[in-house]
């Protein structure tokens, strides 16, 4: 038998984990079945359960790889001293997590966002992911936590703020802005960088 | 025949469109059949179908709803001048649209979250829906760009800024709010609040 390299292995299951996740990106979990991943991937089913026992583990392999990719993102963003203000920190995880993934891209545009909102409706209904994607929730909030006392530290932020209030509404900017690019089409990141700074510079009172 | 008053007409209608949406909330809307509206209702198809023809009108309907008062909300809470701070004013929409709907209330905890997001999914596969909800997101993206002006004639915010980028970040951040709600279960508005000002009140360099 011919030996297969790592390397081998490690790009076909990066073959079937894109494939799978365009035809989640575009139809949803629940509507597709592995005969429409092998169609994509154009492998037969033996080829791929060697790499995936079922559906089930391929979107958990998915999902993991998303919560994974973003909250890595925004660690290495976070790690500076001072971290960056906020519009800054979004844009760079924001340009990076579109960027990433080739395999998602269809006629240039990211099928990322679409996947992103297609594993929130899943959530809704499969209580395994619902966990996972809580826990992943959890971290990302931390990574979070851990930039605004950063802020706070450096003077950039009152010190009675609640750091965990702040972390939801940064996460909350970012998923609006993936869901908006999912719906709508794509966005330039820059539109929300100029937001966040537009708001960071508002005074109260006229 | 007896006569049958407006008003039954109308609650008969809400308690539909109620029911509808409750499935809707909790399956999707690929998922749930006429049949499942029917028994959520406990009405008769004849009963129904005098309302809405089919599952199609139902979604229409259900989501024109969602957006005219998401878009009304924003409408009247930007009226004043000068608009209410943004934190203020997304706290005021988010309220009332979590506390509107009684019938969409389950144990005390609003669906309306999760039917967001369900329609947010059924967008990308709906080619019909996606023009409503383009549509809708224009007008509230339209309010939004008004508000904002409003803060640059009072001086809130420097005349400079693109008003669309910000319209966009707002809605980001409610977007976004709602999905935190529809998949971790309901969050204080107040977080939200206080996680805007937050972000109001930095300063970028320490």
């Amino acid at each position: 038998m011919a030996r297969v390299s790592q390397e081998h292995l490690d790009a076909r299951r990066r073959q079937i984990l894109d494939g799978a996740a365009l035809c989640f990106a575009r139809n949803g979990f629940h509507a597709t079945s592995m005969q429409d991943v092998l169609k994509e991937v154009d492998l037969s089913a033996g080829a791929v359960y060697r790499y995936f026992r079922g559906k089930d583990e391929l979107i958990r392999a998915i999902v993991t790889e998303v919560l994974d990719d973003v909250r890595s993102a925004f660690e290495a963003a976070g790690r500076q001293v001072p971290p960056p203000p906020p519009y800054e920190l979004i844009g760079t995880v924001m340009t990076e997590v579109l960027r990433e993934r080739p395999g998602l891209r269809v006629d240039g545009t990211s099928y990322f966002p679409r996947l992103v909102v297609q594993v929130w409706t899943e959530t809704l209904r499969n209580e395994e992911l619902a966990a996972v994607i809580r826990d992943g929730f959890d971290q990302v909030r931390a990574v979070w936590i851990a930039i605004v006392q950063g802020y706070q530290a450096a003077g950039m932020m009152r010190p009675d703020v609640d750091p965990e209030a702040v972390a939801r509404t940064m996460i909350s900017a970012a998923q609006g802005f993936l869901t908006q690019q999912a719906l709508f089409g794509e966005v330039p990141v820059e539109t929300l960088q100029i937001g966040l700074r537009g708001l960071m510079g508002m005074s109260e009172v006229s």
